[in-house]
């Protein structure tokens, strides 16, 4: 149980649709116990770097705005926490007289808090670390899924029904690169908006079952003949046998790529390599790739009304919880029975070193390895994430 | 003055999210006169290839629901009639005593209209032939603007509302390549959200004013020391000063074209060049490159209600203009007085031949070389077409 009112929170990693929805819930929360609410700007940099905001002044007309807005409201950052940087967070919270600190982000800043919240219990600083999750990847463990998965599922969904279309009306091979390095959740997701055998996506490959150019040049030949069309989904991190990421093998035979560490998001590479594969050993018509990129976290106007809600109640729920136990946790999502209806969440809190640093991948009865598909079980499970508002959808040819 | 009752519909070129909007209309409308309507699959083709559906039997309701869909649903198609296949349509038209044919299109599917017309012209078959325009480059001249650009540009503008919160929390340079070969309405729509001199996109290059890769590193580097990070958005049809497009340049420096004939949409090249030279050059952070591709024409769900409607209403006043007069014409909309208020669109009919094959281009008005950006009276002409339902945005950093 801690007493104390100065209460800091910060934003960390790639931000989501839903971000500043847990960020405004616990605003609001920690306003009506009447905390001194402070915001750290760039997440854990802000600490160091001593850029603060007093949140306790946004009007509630300016937080409602804020809630609905993409990208982190504080800045967001990729720093994790060493020994020094500790050190250096610890003379700055001491001054501000800070003994809790909500940190909202992914498998990353959920590590770095676990590595504070250690420094803490170390150097015998009173401090409450408490994680809300956030990622677009769902591959937080210890949770059913993720605040922020669900609007950018919605956005890969929607987006892969509209090309459906478009590909019906000009037939072709089309090749959607979605993002995930190690989850292929969001990039299963393209299928939650199909409707019939006909529609797509026909595959889909992610990074949790090896890829082989060989069986996907197959694959794509025998969807030609049976549709006309062919409409693929394909995870950033799609990885070989040997488990190397496809996208870092054909960064060979690129002259331009100096560095080795070819960056996965922000490139169209894989997509515009795969796409030259087709045409060249397939002669197939109309091979065109996209790379679906940054809009996939941060598109404004298809977020999931139930992803905000989740998002905001995780912050509530966190904020009460943190006043009932001594420790730090992690807010996270209750597993659920996929088929329970009506569509229910409810949260826990799970120790910071159970979810640190840590990868949920899709699980087995997710994913027909055999016909590159999804299952139907995954599609119960994520269908609801996504939310209701999506419009009804029809062709004539 | 046309009595006949069977009419046939098809659509051409690339879809947009409103085409099947002026589908339904003409439809609807026609059922109202007792006509007959057939509908060509795959736009022209369908007549040579014989495949037609009746399109009177669709109920109310599933009419309702195709009218909200992407994609051409009677399918489109590329060709383009020569005198051997204007033949064949002929051959089909006067089987099925056809005597007025509507087609939904751009600029392609206009110029093949307008040659069908001259054939039946010169070989005395009675047939009116109407186009009605969709194309979300809004590059077709003699109309204010042309439906299907309003929700391809709310898209655009939305893509990039989200990137600016993106980009804002976790900073680096950001280029988004929009669709446009000849025209730059689209890439200019990506400030259309903007809303102070921060905010991203800070620098805008279109196809109408030359590109010179030396002003564009020269205008990141500046923006990047002014605002710590730059979002910039490319059309896709950047040319050189000699009037040759960056990406057929660029394509000399890839092994992997071997045909020559780049295709700018469905590959990332041009941006990941682009990159490339910003990451080489100007040593900056966290450079990132999206290439839009196809969502922008049909992503589900950020239709334009503007654009929408005005779909609906043109096919509606292209069935009652037909009525009236007894020649082929391209409907179209009428010039506005851009600060007129409230914004309000009326209809008028061109003649085929002043619209077919033409391009419209942005005026110079609208776009401020030196500053890379466009101007005050760009927003005010395309920003009631993308329409009220967006949501509204605010970050504390």
């Amino acid at each position: 149980m801690f007493s104390n009112k100065n209460i800091l929170i910060a934003q960390g990693g790639g931000p989501t649709n839903v971000i500043n929805m847990s960020l405004v819930s616990i605003i609001k929360e920690e306003k009506k116990l009447k905390s001194s609410v402070l915001g750290s700007l760039n997440g854990v940099r802000g600490i160091i770097n001593n850029k603060f905001k007093n949140l306790n002044k946004i009007s509630e007309n300016d937080l409602k705005v804020i809630s609905q807005t993409p990208g982190a409201a504080l800045g967001s950052t990729r720093d994790k926490p060493d020994n020094k940087y500790c050190l250096e967070i610890f003379k700055v919270l001491k001054r501000k007289k800070i003994n809790k600190f909500y940190y909202i982000g992914g498998n990353d800043s959920s590590d770095s808090l676990r590595i504070i919240s250690e420094h803490a219990n170390k150097t015998g600083y009173k401090l409450q670390c408490i994680h809300i999750p956030k990622t677009i990847d769902n591959d937080l463990v210890s949770n059913d899924h993720t605040p922020g998965f669900g609007s950018a599922a919605k956005y890969v969904a929607q987006l892969f029904s509209g090309i459906n279309y478009d590909v019906k009306s000009l037939p072709g091979v089309y090749i959607g690169v979605v993002m995930g390095r190690h989850a292929g959740f969001l990039t299963a997701s393209s299928a939650l908006l199909r409707q019939n055998n006909n529609d797509g996506p026909h595959l889909i490959y992610l990074p949790e079952f090896s890829f082989s150019y060989q069986s996907f040049l197959e694959d794509i030949k025998k969807t030609y003949i049976r549709h006309g069309k062919c409409i693929i989904a394909v995870s950033e991190g799609i990885q070989n046998k040997n488990k190397k990421l496809v996208s870092q093998e054909i960064s060979k035979t690129k002259e331009y790529d100096a560095h080795g560490n070819i960056q996965l998001s922000g490139s169209g590479s894989l997509g515009d390599f795969l796409a030259q594969q087709i045409k060249s050993k397939l002669k197939l018509p109309r091979v065109r790739a996209d790379t679906l990129g940054y809009p996939q976290r941060s598109f404004l106007g298809s977020t999931s009304e139930v992803d905000q809600k989740e998002a905001f109640e995780i912050g509530k729920f966190a904020v009460k919880k943190a006043l009932r136990v001594s420790y730090s946790f992690s807010a996270g999502i209750e597993e659920r029975k996929i088929l329970s209806k009506p569509y229910k969440v409810s949260f826990r809190i799970n120790l910071l070193k159970d979810v640190a640093g840590q990868t949920k991948v899709m699980s087995k009865d997710f994913y027909n390895y055999k016909q590159n598909f999804i299952t139907k079980k995954f599609i119960n499970y994520a269908l609801p994430l996504i939310g209701k508002n999506i419009s009804k959808t029809k062709s004539i040819i």
